[in-house]
């Protein structure tokens, strides 16, 4: 049995790997499990599946779950101290890192120093800081597994080939909700239009990231860190079905790809089992009944967005996290209002101008750059 | 530099072989060339790679060949146990096995015996002889890498992964120049229209097998063999555009694809390099400028040929040789005007329903196996 502590629990991926662990019965002991500030979710997961630990890193939440678990329920840290220290208890084997945004870099780090497998579903940690922690990972001996789809089809177009032959990695894209808008209604999309994925149900930063296509520069970003890769070397291509996760180019023109289900338990599954696969009895992907695939260049006109993860990349060190917060802010200030579509791209470009870059040596220096890019984004859009 | 004999060297593949050879300098060192009977375009190769040994099976060409290359030339064997001698000179490392027919069967085993390296383009070792071929492999420790491009693909897509999490092996047909022609117009199909490949540009008799489907079942016959696994689960998806070479579905949902463009530079370049991968400049696969891949389930009312195969690896034995040879003869007949197109699968059948099927225990039975059928087939075509 392999021991998870799933630290981001009562989100879209802490459930769907509940799910995960729900249909492998005998596979996985969830030893822990963290959450922010949902109590009652958690607490109903922790007495379904009786971690020895949990975590909120909300302290009333902490509170309201010691209340409801009761004297014979598990050990409830809190803070983001709690959160970290379940990250790394001794009897773990594997930290899913599910927590989003960069609240989750800092469990994940610390899982990596732990010498824990990871499974990494916090897109923060690679963007902030992947340079630092792939460092850590490969001084520590640590396998960090992706969970984003497009990065475990990566991962799994990968397994068994010579790195040294690669020639790009294609990262597929959806497109996004406003894939076929025309330029000049951009800026009138509102909030409500932007959040409608046609393919993935997923959080609303995520969303609008996919709308924006910065979703897919940073998923570039993850991919330059997560498998050392030059970024002139990743080239991203639009596929609206979502069918195609992601695909290698190698030297000799072969593509292999990895394909499947808009099922995000498929990559989930993979993280935390791998080398192992698990017969998940999820529908099959039936591409006679699909009927077609269809690709299309990504249109930086329209989505600027993405370009600007390649320009981060370039200026390095601290440049991607600061995109990261600004990016933040500035789809914060989108969804309540205060800016349009097309002013996401543009404030984040203007933070990447403003930014004097340094070299990146920590974590806290990673979380640093990200608010102040925050703070720089939130400063031109009034939040 | 990997010390090859290129059998069937004048041929389609054996002509692109040395075009892999030519845009990869020291790489590769071609000591022997075979050809069936097309002297002058041996003797022009022979000039040009200068290998030690050439081979012809026909005589008289042997005959003519070694006029042509006088006395300072290369060896020149001679007839079928010449071509057999060459597959298993001492100085050879891989053996690219592109003899087409049943004629390419001993020299492929041949090479087999003498522990040679296989790249097997001859589709018909496997078709007629793989339970016997595999087992001799295995026993020889010889590693056979398959040229044909689905066959290639399921490899890409197979290595690295764990055989044991394999589920089905997905292969997929263009469909073939017939694939959009009603039931109803089907027998009235001439060889000059079944002969317009839309994708392969090919010999005759495997174009014609692409029209009738006959080659997808031949090729799940060698799937069968070649990557040990049930026939039921190996399954036929069409798609027109020749693009997604063949998949792998593992028991997780998640599908492995090898794609490329539709050249045989490609796998012939892999199977003969494997483990490495070459560097071969061809043009890239655009995606974007495709737009699009289409899928669609074969139908087995029009095309029943592709069912046979399944009929002929379910009744074992010396069944796939027996639906091979007729095949061979029905064609042929098709070719010569001798019988309909929609005849060839109807012989097939009828040669299969008649067959006596033997346990399967050598070459040289699947060969006879495979003439009888040849004689069934051409019985009740006045052949």
């Amino acid at each position: 049995m392999k021991r998870l502590a799933i630290l981001g629990s009562t989100g879209s991926i802490g459930v769907q790997a509940l799910d995960v662990v729900d249909r492998t019965p005998g596979r996985f002991e969830v030893v822990a499990l963290a959450a922010g500030k949902n109590a009652d979710k958690l607490v109903e997961q922790a007495k379904r599946y009786r971690p020895r630990v949990v975590a909120l890193a909300d302290r009333g939440a902490a509170r309201r779950a010691r209340e409801l678990l009761g004297p014979g329920g598990p050990e409830v840290l809190e803070g983001d101290a709690g959160v970290v220290a379940l990250a790394t208890l001794s009897e773990v084997d594997l930290v899913l890192a599910a927590i989003s945004g960069g609240a989750g870099l800092r469990s994940t780090a610390a899982a990596v120093e732990a010498g824990k497998g990871i499974g990494l579903a916090n897109k923060e940690s690679m963007v902030l800081a992947g340079e630092v922690l792939m460092r850590r990972a490969a001084a520590k001996g640590v396998t960090i597994l992706p969970v984003d789809s497009e990065h475990s089809a990566i991962f799994q177009a990968l397994v068994g080939h010579d790195h040294a032959h690669v020639r790009r990695l294609l990262l597929t894209a959806s497109g996004g909700p406003l894939r076929t808008v025309p330029a000049g209604e951009l800026a009138a999309v509102t909030p409500a239009r932007a959040l409608k994925h046609p393919n993935w149900s997923m959080g609303d930063k995520i969303t609008i990231d996919s709308a924006t296509l910065m979703n897919k520069g940073l998923e570039v970003i993850e991919a330059r860190w997560l498998f050392d890769i030059e970024p002139r070397r990743i080239d991203i291509v639009v596929h609206p079905e979502s069918i195609v996760h992601s695909m290698v180019e190698y030297v000799d023109g072969s593509v292999v790809a990895q394909l499947g289900v808009s099922d995000m338990r498929g990559p989930i599954s993979y993280a935390l089992a791998y080398p192992d696969r698990l017969r998940l009895d999820l529908p099959p992907l039936d591409l006679s009944r699909l009927g077609r695939l269809t690709f299309e260049p990504p249109d930086p006109a329209r989505f600027p967005a993405f370009t600007l993860a390649y320009r981060a990349l370039e200026a390095g060190g601290t440049a991607p996290a600061a995109l990261s917060g600004a990016d933040e802010a500035a789809v914060e200030a989108f969804l309540a209002g205060r800016c349009t579509f097309t002013r996401i791209a543009e404030v984040c470009e203007e933070v990447l101008e403003e930014q004097v870059v340094e070299p990146l040596t920590s974590v806290e220096q990673a979380l640093d750059a990200s608010d102040w890019g925050r703070r720089q984004a939130a400063r031109r859009l009034g939040g």
